[in-house]
């Protein structure tokens, strides 16, 4: 799978002049890219590029700011081929997305702004191999900054980390391709559609017989342990299928994440919990699992919520730190979307369409406004 | 393995007129067993063994009640084995340790406590093959009773079950056998033994390149994702070595069982949560992941507890239940361990030998006191 399809794919990919905003969140598993494409027609000559450009707004008619229009656009990339994105980095030059400090002694430096672990682990290699410095944004910001501008929220920048689980995407993507050799994380995701995970879970039935535990608020299809049915079945790993084990792992990763988000969101008195990053990208059984396990545990006191794009949140975190760059002449001060993005509550059925194009990137539409 | 060695054993397993009290906890992956053995010489005749009776004790020389002094055993059995169990307890007569009613209009029935969902499920089946009825007792009730016991405490019987997971023991065993081939717990755990996490699990380390993420409390050595490296990796299954996917899976169940434990008894502001079950039979680093991950979120304000026998708090409840029964020709009203087992608190390191023999059964000296 190309997972930076929409960049990668020279037809798509054209004058780096109209990139700019280049952010990076660099993950365990996943680099996420954020950037910002302005508005202009592809192929026009530098002439017509400048007139198109003073048409789509150069400046705010009413505040007479200046003002660029264009759209935001996501791509993700694996971590693990660093060396490739180095090299496509440095082939597409989307190092002008970055930014030069003209207040440094040697202005020629190119900063990019860097989020998540990778931007410390990978700092040298990026120094190295592109001459580009990766201005370090902290993770945590980031992803509360992304979340905010999501939810078109103007935070106060207070947020306190209450918890953290080592059972997530990766769990699922390392377990699921041990178990079923599909080494894609979307592949994965593709078998758990057709799977059913009754073939390897223990449910409360398989224990009590059909009745359930009643007393206890235990119906019989309860899952009661992930994978206990495989103890009992003389078979081997060959004998299951890919779709079935997928389809459990996602439960297990997914329950067990809605019952540790609810437990923590009760501390704290909160009946809204969004949840975010690259294990659910959008998918519907992803997001259903986790809003049954919060309906479940709270009683029907809680709601799970999703946002779009929510794989980029500390992309996009470190997209929005540009704000206080000089870039184009422009001290950006406010980035705003131009389409609001209202945060969805799945509840048990999950009909939900997003603005990705079919390679699975997505774009929103956006404006810069400078000072 | 043998997962019943010392009953199963002929040199092991004498008159069973010694035996009484049987009572079964009766799970998804394991039969539970918890019996009383009166303490005699074994190989004498009945006089013998009836003045032997006498002389351990048949009244106490206080309160002049009817005593029965003895040993609680404990075993286990692999569920899905069910009808080697039912050959079992039949060419044994293991039955005799249950009890007739009396008051019945057939009193020949034969009742043995039972609890757990087999109690519900496997009814039909003792029925028609042993015609035996398994008097049913709740198995939250025989839990908490269980604990009691196990806990001397004098408990008012009221208890809520606050929260569960569907990742456990069953888990642990059902992805350990997908996984390693490896077909028993038992042989898991002792994987496990030699087994090194960081080969397959990605570490705040491995994101961050040795610095960790300290502003948030995450240290290099943190589990950033379990099985997290095997993204990345270009190996098939067959690469890694059974020992180091053993340990990750015990740790990765282990973290998530403290971390879940803790987030509950946070809600009722308690500061020691007690741990059992069969996932932890006394295995050192089991409770050891637990304590470390019930230390690290609760950064030091709460401390995980760990009974002895713990895997058999269920069947010890459904073995209590027989105090309103008439056995023997006694109420039984009292049944007292002759020696307290104290909960012990791992802390960081564990250095703990259990009352076990060396085929992994166990007892303790006990006495039933009548009216």
């Amino acid at each position: 799978m190309d997972l930076l399809a929409d960049v990668s794919n020279p037809q798509n990919f054209e004058p780096q002049s109209q990139i700019s905003h280049l952010a990076l969140d660099i993950g365990g598993s996943l680099i996420k890219l954020v950037y910002f494409w302005r508005n202009n027609d592809r192929g026009r000559d530098d002439d017509e590029q400048r007139s198109h450009n003073e048409s789509v707004g150069v400046s705010d008619s009413d505040t007479g700011q200046p003002v660029l229009e264009g759209r935001l656009h996501f791509a993700k990339f694996e971590t693990s081929k660093i060396n490739d994105f180095l090299e496509f980095i440095h082939c597409k030059k989307l190092c002008l997305g970055g930014f030069r400090d003209c207040t440094a002694p040697s202005s020629d430096k190119i900063f990019i702004k860097a989020t998540g672990g990778g931007a410390y682990k990978f700092a040298d290699l990026f120094k190295e191999k592109l001459g580009i410095t990766l201005d370090k944004e902290d993770e945590m910001d980031c992803l509360v900054t992304g979340a905010n501008f999501l939810l078109k929220v103007d935070g106060d920048g207070k947020f306190e980390r209450v918890s953290g689980t080592n059972l997530g995407g990766g769990t699922f993507w390392g377990l699921g391709r041990l178990l079923t050799k599909d080494e894609n994380f979307d592949g994965l995701l593709e078998l758990s559609h057709q799977g059913n995970n009754r073939v390897v879970d223990m449910l409360v039935g398989d224990i009590y017989g059909g009745t359930g535990y009643g007393k206890i608020g235990l119906s019989a299809t309860t899952i009661a342990s992930s994978f206990g049915k495989v103890i009992s079945d003389d078979k081997e790993l060959e004998d299951y299928k890919p779709e079935d084990i997928s389809r459990s792992l996602l439960r297990m990763i997914s329950n067990n994440i809605g019952q540790i988000s609810y437990l923590n969101a009760l501390r704290f008195g909160l009946k809204r919990i969004f949840f975010a990053g690259f294990f659910i990208q959008g998918h519907a059984y992803t997001m259903d699992t986790i809003s049954v396990a919060v309906h479940f545990w709270s009683k029907g006191e809680a709601k799970a919520m999703f946002l779009r794009h929510e794989g980029f949140l500390g992309a996009l975190g470190a997209f929005m730190s540009y704000e206080n760059q000089s870039l184009d002449g422009l001290m950006v001060h406010k980035i705003l979307q131009r389409f609001p993005i209202s945060a969805s509550s799945a509840g048990n059925k999950i009909s939900c369409s997003l603005n990705s194009d079919p390679n699975g990137n997505e774009s929103i539409e956006c404006t810069v406004r400078g000072t």
